[in-house]
């Protein structure tokens, strides 16, 4: 998916709401543990029950690859029933070099075919740019994200000549530098708001995939104030707020109850700032 | 495994070589490409091969993921032709915190049966410690890679009261004070053999995982003037050298040619230095 057409679908939704796919196997309602591939009807049921309120969905590759080979096809069926329309992102945060980095890229791209991949960025530009070769293919670089340990070494401050600067900020410049706002956003968590309007005078145009609102603390209000751009520039991720809203029959509904309040307090924002 | 089995299959061996799977498909001898599982009969052949020569096996996950579902399925039944005395390491180079951590722990750990996996340290802390509360399981985290982009985030200098110090060099000494040298090891590259010499300065006791000899340049007696311990201390990997030393018929048998030459290396080495 290009920038444009991700930007288009945002305005076209008044959201910018990405909903995590975070489908913990041991958490499910007990009306989908029956199913033949319980993850997969589960999240078949919240695709449906949310795609018009959301913008992205995001299912993180670890809640797959605990299920063994049996996981991997939840995965690829689960992105066939997602609407063409809706941006995806692979949460694999990968990261490795050369020809191991363009097998990942095959994988994540062309395989199961994802529009974006998050990725770690400790191994510098030789793991990052296996990404950036596909058009309308995106990378999703950890910038400074919403836990605890962002602060073990992401906001550690470097000796510079010209100015403090912390390791997430020499991530941010040096990536930019690599891609561009068409094939590259940063994961900036939403639990630092301060800090992600820091990020923002940084890259003033690249998209923030921003976790951490709701169920980690971070308010929507904040990102909005910090993180916001002409192009909207925010993917606001939810993960457990939404699709375990409820461990009912109804959690497909709860979900969409839990969406349409974010899309709506979006709607509510992007009129008023944009 | 425990460390104190590592060390006694190194002795036992003569031997720290990790052999890396890395079996791009497209790379593999035409023998092989006519099998069910192509990439399964060329790994169970190089097992077969090189078992008694080396103490570990890594195959790197991306060349089985580039596979789909079925590349899952490859690495379990390869993971079940590999003695059960002999080291495994999946090379994910994950990292991810609290709940998906503990995912992924259990997928590699638990499903796959891995007895250790990379991971990238930049998430800090919670991304690390998911991995280290199995007996006998591992965690590898990334510190000083081989690769040219270490330098870009890596080796950067960080403001500090007390000397000195660089981003790797942190990692380094956070990642030993969360877990101990019976359940994380650290990847060193072996293309800066002078810079080894001062991660073993400050982690003495902690093996590392040491990609880039071989293939990358790296030498296998610098390695060893710079890394080795009391206790060996070092596990070599060299993947391409040895399992793509031939594309004929007679690849398996190249393999084990390649992989004795380092055995024996490796040897003279250990009877002179230990």
């Amino acid at each position: 998916m290009t920038r444009q057409q991700l930007i288009s679908q945002i305005r076209a939704k008044q959201s910018f709401l990405c909903v995590g796919l975070d489908s913990d196997i041991t958490k499910l309602p007990a009306v989908v543990r029956t199913a033949a591939d319980p993850v997969f009807e589960f999240n078949k049921a919240i695709i449906e029950a949310t795609h018009d309120l959301c913008v992205a969905y995001k299912p993180n590759l670890a809640f797959y690859e605990s299920l063994g080979p049996k996981g991997w096809d939840t995965l690829q069926k689960t992105l066939e029933v997602i609407p063409q329309d809706v941006f995806t992102i692979a949460d694999a945060k990968r990261g490795d070099i050369g020809n191991t980095g363009e097998q990942y890229a095959k994988a994540f791209f062309n395989e199961l075919c994802f529009d974006s991949i998050t990725l770690s960025p400790y191994m510098g530009k030789d793991s990052i740019v296996p990404f950036l070769k596909q058009d309308g293919k995106w990378a999703i670089v950890l910038a400074l994200t919403s836990n605890e340990g962002a602060m073990d070494f992401q906001t550690l401050s470097l000796e510079t000549f010209d100015g403090p600067e912390k390791v997430y900020e020499r991530v941010l410049k040096s990536v930019a530098n690599w891609g561009t706002d068409a094939n590259t956003m940063f994961v900036v968590g939403a639990t630092r708001p301060e800090m992600l309007g820091e990020v923002r005078k940084l890259v003033p145009n690249h998209f923030f995939l921003v976790p951490g609102v709701g169920a980690q603390g971070g308010s929507l209000q904040d990102v909005c104030k910090y993180g916001l751009n002409e192009d909207v520039g925010l993917l606001v991720n939810a993960s457990r707020s939404i699709i375990f809203a409820s461990d009912g029959p109804d959690f497909a509904e709860k979900a969409r109850v839990e969406a349409l309040k974010m899309q709506q307090e979006m709607a509510v924002i992007l009129s008023e700032k944009l």
